[in-house]
C-alpha cells in the first residue's frame, strides 16, 4: 500500500542521501531506516547523526528493505545497480543519479527491471558527507523520472508519492532528454565554477592579496567549485557527449564577449547582455 | 566636523546610490538628502519612495550639498566628474564606480583634486533602478578607496568615517591594482553568467522546456546575467586589459576541463576538481 510505512535501506549516507533520510522519517514515510556506507566513518557518522536507525552490510540491508535507495557516484552506480537487481525478489529500488542514459541501458534487460525507478531530483549543496545533510532538502525543488514506462507500477507510485510527500514537482522524461537537459541546466553550472575558481586561484599566485575585495558576486557564481571531485568527475564522463555540446558553446559564447571587447563595440556589447538578460523569463 | 551631519546630494538615485541614501538616513549622516537623476522618471520615484528628500538640478544641488555622491556608469562618470569638481567650491565629492584607473587619471591635475575621494564599494545585486534600493545595504562588505593621498584629509576622513558607520570594511589600494582585483573578483563573474545565460537561452531555441529543471546551482551561477547593459558594459570597456586576460585565461581553464573529458581523463579531472575546491579558503 502507498500510503504505509516502509522499511528503507540508503545506500550511500552522504550528503543526497542522508538529507532524504531525514524528509523520509519527517514525513513519515518510513518504519525503520537503514545505512548502508562503504566509508565505514560516514556509517558510523550517519548513526550518530540520527540520519538512519542502524548501519547494516549491504546484503543484510537489501534483505530486510522493503525500498532501497541508492545514493552513491554515478560511475559506481552502472555496476552496483545491476547487482543490487540480482538480490533483490521485491523491493523497491530508486536511484537519485545526475546521470540516466547509461544507468538505465545498463539494467534494461535485467529481469528485475520493473522494480527499478530511475529518478534525478534536482537538488543539491556544494558539500557533502553525512555532515552535510540538511533537514527539508528537497522540497519545492524539480525531480525528473525517466523511463517510468519500464517501471512496475506498484513500485513508481511508491515512489511518485514518497518524492510527493517531501515537496517535489515530478517530471517524466526519457533517459537521453533527461541527460542533455542537465547538461545544461546543472553539470555546465559546475564547470564554469570550477574553471572559474581555478582563474582566480591561478591569478593568487602571484598577487596573494587577490581574494581581499572578493564581492557577494563572485562567491554565488563560484560556490559550486566547492563540490566533491568523487561525485562530479563521473558525471562529466557519463554525460561527456551533452557536455561537449553546452561547453563549446559556451565557450563560443564567452569568445563572442571577449571579441567585443576587444572591438569595444560599445552597442553590440550591451545587445549581448540584454539577450542575457532575457534570463529574467526564467529565474525570478 | 566627521560627526556632523550633512547636505548630501546623490547623483544616479538607483540600485547602489538609492541603497546609499537609505543608508545615510539610518546612520544619521545626512541633515537633508538630495536626489539628482537625468532620467526624470527615475528622479520622481527617489522622492516618491522616500529615498531622497527632494529632487532638484544638479547646479541646484551641488550649491547646495556639502558631500556630492556620483552613482552614475563609469563611462558617464569620466566627464561628468571634472564638471561637478569645475563647479564646487569646498564640498566632498565620491564616486561609487566599479572602475578607477581611467577615472583618477582624468582629473589628477584638476585644481580640485583634493576634494574627490575615489572609492569602490563592493557591494550590489543585480537589480537596478531606485525600485530596486534596499535597507541595509553595503554592511559587511569591503569598499577600496583609491589613492587616498590625492584627497584632502579632512575629505578623506569624513569618506572613511561614512563607510565604517555604514559597516564597511575599508581597504586603501592604487587604482591600477583596484582595476586588476575587480576584474578577478567582479567583473568576469558577470561575463560568465552573461554567458551562461546566452548559452542556455540559445539551446531554449530549439528545445523549449530546456530550462524545466534548472536547479538551485544553475540559478546561483546565472544570477548575475539579471545585471544592467547599462552599468556593465562601460565596466568591460574601462576594464579592457584586465578584463581581457582574466577572460583569456578563464576560456583557457574551460579548455583544459574539455579536454581531459574528451580524453576521459578521469584522475586528471579528479585534480583539476580538487584544485578548484581551495576556493574554500576563501568562500566560506
Amino acid at each position: 500500500m502507498i500510503g504505509q510505512r516502509k522499511k528503507i535501506a540508503i545506500v550511500g549516507v552522504g550528503l543526497m542521501g542522508g538529507s532524504l533520510a531525514l524528509q523520509l522519517h519527517e514525513k513519515k514515510l518510513s518504519s525503520k531506516l537503514i545505512g548502508v556506507d562503504a566509508n565505514e566513518a560516514h556509517a558510523r557518522k550517519a548513526v550518530e547523526l540520527e540520519l538512519v536507525d542502524e548501519s547494516l552490510p549491504l546484503d543484510e540491508a537489501i534483505q530486510e528493505a522493503e525500498v532501497i535507495i541508492l545514493s552513491i557516484p554515478v560511475d559506481k552506480m552502472v555496476s552496483f545497480l545491476p547487482e543490487v537487481l540480482n538480490k533483490i525478489t521485491t523491493q523497491i529500488v530508486v536511484d537519485l543519479g545526475s546521470t540516466k542514459s547509461q544507468l538505465i541501458a545498463a539494467v534494461q534487460n535485467h529481469p528485475k527491471r520493473g522494480r527499478y525507478v530511475a529518478t534525478h531530483p534536482m537538488w543539491g549543496t556544494e558539500y557533502s558527507g553525512p555532515q552535510a545533510a540538511v533537514r527539508g532538502a528537497y522540497a519545492d525543488k524539480a525531480v525528473i523520472i525517466c523511463n517510468p514506462e519500464a517501471s512496475d507500477p506498484d513500485a513508481l507510485a511508491w515512489v511518485k508519492n514518497m518524492y510527493t510527500k517531501i515537496g517535489m514537482r515530478l517530471l517524466e522524461m526519457e533517459a537521453y532528454a533527461h541527460d542533455v537537459h542537465a547538461a545544461y541546466v546543472s553539470h555546465i553550472s559546475h564547470i564554469t565554477s570550477f574553471a572559474l575558481a581555478n582563474t582566480v586561484l591561478e591569478k593568487e599566485k602571484e598577487d596573494n592579496a587577490i581574494f581581499e575585495l572578493a564581492s557577494a558576486g563572485f562567491e554565488s557564481t563560484v560556490r559550486l567549485a566547492k563540490s566533491s571531485p568523487a561525485m562530479w568527475t563521473p558525471i562529466f564522463l557519463q554525460n561527456r557527449d551533452n557536455i561537449l555540446d553546452v561547453l563549446t558553446e559556451h565557450i563560443a559564447q564567452l569568445e563572442k564577449f571577449k571579441q567585443l571587447i576587444v572591438e569595444q563595440k560599445d552597442n553590440d556589447l550591451k545587445d549581448l547582455i540584454e539577450q542575457a538578460n532575457q534570463i529574467k523569463r526564467i529565474i525570478k
